[in-house]
């Protein structure tokens, strides 16, 4: 953090001499990651490359969890039976939603929310069970495994786009029906269904924000100063869709 | 998807001729912020570039989110009092974790948990109030907001690790202690106090590896097929530590 900084420098972060700074080359390859990440819901029909799998899953794997407890696990379904099976549970899910939702129904239904028996793998990720047992970081706050398993699913969903492999989360479905379809064992949570392969094309912009659900909050919106402001209503807090 | 796969491509990925995968070095740089992130604890005495932490925060904002919630928000804890009161709700809650830990309580007290007096910039992640009107995607599923902050706190840790710079997530606190603290609004949670800044060094491995309190589980015991398999207890699913 010793060099000097010149007025020339083309590289603002490096004024300060940091030496753990990655490339410009390699800042801008992660930032393309994160801008083009899509929740994906339409794949072609074909097969990944060997590996492409377990490569996914490492990724996911090198997430940090909340006292490097690992909760997550991932079942990767094989048989077009158990997809199906899947498949059935979430548009019950799906549909079930539709009825209950106070207004907007129609534009919901227009939506498409999974791509199961399209996609070249169907992965499901679980919390482990036990979990109760793992109090370090989470003794205030149990949900943490729930955001370390995010952590994991973030990893592989950006790993997946540079490798132009599309991912998308569907988490439309009764997880107690669907534990019972996978045998989980008891205190195990399915958290995720993914449904992971090639697409015709990665959407330009969120699917909900092109079907006019939704739109892309202000930053203004979601970063305060030193507390909660008293008018955060006015700075639109309450987020997209209204109902 | 139609070009012809030769012996000699150096692309493995490249045989099925994807054309929205990214370069061998763009995957490369993402790959390197995948290995490298750490959750850190210790910072050098020094503040970021201008614009850095609102970066971040906009690496956030791009995760996705269940029903295009987008349901994180995020306090910048400016004065040195607050980051004080701060660091005594972690203080007294770290104490308190290893009274009630069943054993290995030593070992615990030995683990540098937090950087907040040290760290260049101190931020709160909350989850917003109002969620409950959000049912899509989340109706069976609750705890989706709280994976969808997740994604988002692993976008920043990955930013933050390309441009040189450490993040660590503590959630060791009381959370209606924090809330008040923060004057969150009913229904809103405090779900993270993020560390931001310059480190000496970023750990080779997590730090919980390091104190020998935990280690990288294998791939095996976490990636199943078809189902949760009746000899998982066989393949390690309990992870470390044991208590």
């Amino acid at each position: 953090m010793n060099s000097t900084p010149t007025a020339n420098d083309a590289q603002p972060q490096d004024k300060a001499g940091n030496a753990d700074r990655y490339s410009d080359v390699e800042i801008a390859a992660l930032w393309r990651a994160l801008r083009e990440r899509r929740d994906m819901r339409h794949f072609v029909a074909d097969t990944l490359p060997e590996g492409t799998l377990e490569r996914l899953v490492e990724a996911a794997h090198l997430a940090p969890s909340v006292g490097y407890m690992q909760p997550w696990r991932f079942i990767r379904i094989r048989s077009r039976e158990q997809r199906e099976r899947i498949h059935a549970l979430v548009e019950a899910e799906r549909l079930r939603t539709a009825e209950v939702l106070p207004s907007r129904n129609d534009e919901f239904r227009a939506v498409k929310i999974e791509g199961i028996l399209d996609c070249a793998e169907v992965l499901v990720a679980c919390l482990m069970p036990g979990r109760e047992a793992h109090i370090v970081g989470r003794r205030t706050l149990p949900e943490m495994d729930v955001a370390s398993l995010g952590c994991a699913i973030q990893n592989m969903w950006l790993a997946a786009r540079a490798e132009g492999v599309g991912l998308g989360w569907v988490s439309f479905y009764d997880p107690d029906a669907l534990a019972a379809l996978l045998e989980l064992p008891a205190g195990a949570r399915p958290l995720a269904v993914l449904c992971i392969g090639h697409v015709r094309e990665f959407y330009p912009r969120p699917m909900f924000e092109d079907a006019g659900w939704g739109k892309r909050l202000p930053l203004a919106s979601l970063l305060f100063d030193e507390r909660w402001p008293a008018d955060a209503d006015a700075l639109q807090t309450t987020t997209p869709p209204a109902y």
